[in-house]
């Protein structure tokens, strides 16, 4: 029996909001080797895999990235089949490619399990739409944890063109924000955060960029947050309208 | 009974990469209003609705958007179960937006149901990481279909820093690449289209910047496309060792 990994998108955190592929690999995974932003409800999912948590904790990683590697190839190679698990989608910012090259490199087979991506699904369940036609027509998507890395993005930004949506950057939120407004963004310019999207304690704060720079956020910074800065960020369709549907979430439980 | 629309991404088109809660909506739905870009094995899932095509086909619009806004809204008064059905995600350039403004604006009661969005996906099941380690480290996803709009979204940019993901672009791709390369960014930068990702009938063309202006394509220009523009798009991650995993496909078909 040959293995071989899955790389899985876990979306956003709800697990209403896995794909059914998703849940057919994570239904029959022998291991499953996770990272911190997945949700403890995806993984109760895979009932008959051994489970490893092989991210980020307290800034600490318990596996490097080449020891994840050598993990997933072991195991592929002793017939079982790996599901690599990343919260989102695997290839926005989540180091699959890198797993991707090295399965190729050892010639192990393995799929890409697309997910619902934080970058657009957060904004939207706080009402904000990441396009929005006559206020956007185009979104940046970037990682905030890194300076170099997001100063390099938005050097290449004519300021307040299009929405900014920037991953893993809420803890540095002040030094981004006043970073875009030495640049030339508007401090008016509308901004928004959304921790722990589609979660049972999704936060939302609303603001503008003026209030991010000067600290003037309440939100609990440890949360997986989204930022998302520009005129749609203003919106907030369907607020106190929605439809938690409890009869039809029920219906596709595990 | 009180009537409610969703706004439901139906992912690339793959229905096993629908998530579990459209799969929900979808069951329970009394109508569903679809777009051109869904696949009929997604539409077969809402075995009990009535289901009405008001999308554009051969370049003119069944319904406009006012009428579709109409027809939600008096299915909704009348107490059904609307599904607003849109390929990948309904805010990324599927003008969830306006719709969403026109049921609240109207106190009909929705939701929002995030999808996987073509513009991450699409390339990924071509081996192509939009954001990858070394290579990209922001991503920027724009509308081809108005030139307008492309041009502000682009004039916007310092060429080449981050990976340009152009949806509805394919049929105006060579004057999309032309005004890049006028724009300075260098002919040898790789480019990638995939028409109908995730589909059977998903094909890859890989070239140039250069390539694409000079229309030295060969793709089905008919089909729904994402074109990719950066240094990722030279990736072809998992090429020949794909899982082709029937066993547990089936495991959740409809």
């Amino acid at each position: 029996m040959k293995g071989h990994v899955s790389l899985v998108g876990a979306g956003p955190g709800d697990p209403e909001l896995l794909t059914r592929k998703a849940v057919a690999r994570l239904r029959h995974a022998d291991l499953v080797l996770y990272d911190a932003l997945v949700d403890p409800r995806v993984l109760a999912i895979a009932r008959r895999a051994r489970r490893f948590f092989v991210g980020k904790r307290a800034g600490r990683h318990a596996l490097s990235q080449q020891e994840i590697h050598a993990l997933m190839i072991r195991a592929a190679r002793r017939g079982q089949r790996v599901v690599r698990l990343k919260g989102g989608d695997p290839f926005v910012f989540g180091r699959g490619g890198e797993e991707a090259l090295a399965l190729d490199a050892a010639g192990i087979p393995f799929d890409i399990v697309p997910g619902v991506s934080s970058a657009i699904a957060a904004p939207a369940l706080a009402g904000i739409p990441v396009t929005h036609r006559g206020l956007s027509s185009a979104f940046l998507v970037v990682s905030g944890h890194d300076a170099d890395v997001f100063t390099r993005a938005v050097a290449a930004l004519t300021p307040e063109t299009i929405t900014l949506v920037i991953l893993m950057g809420v803890a540095r939120r002040a030094a981004l924000a006043g970073e875009l407004v030495n640049r030339g963004w508007r401090a008016q310019t509308a901004a928004a955060i959304v921790a722990n999207g589609s979660r049972p304690d999704q936060q939302v704060w609303r603001g503008t960029l003026g209030d991010l720079a000067a600290e003037r956020v309440t939100i609990d910074g440890d949360a997986p947050a989204v930022i998302v800065i520009g005129d749609v960020a203003a919106l907030r369709l369907g607020a106190g309208l929605a439809v938690p549907d409890e009869e039809q979430a029920r219906a596709t439980q595990p």
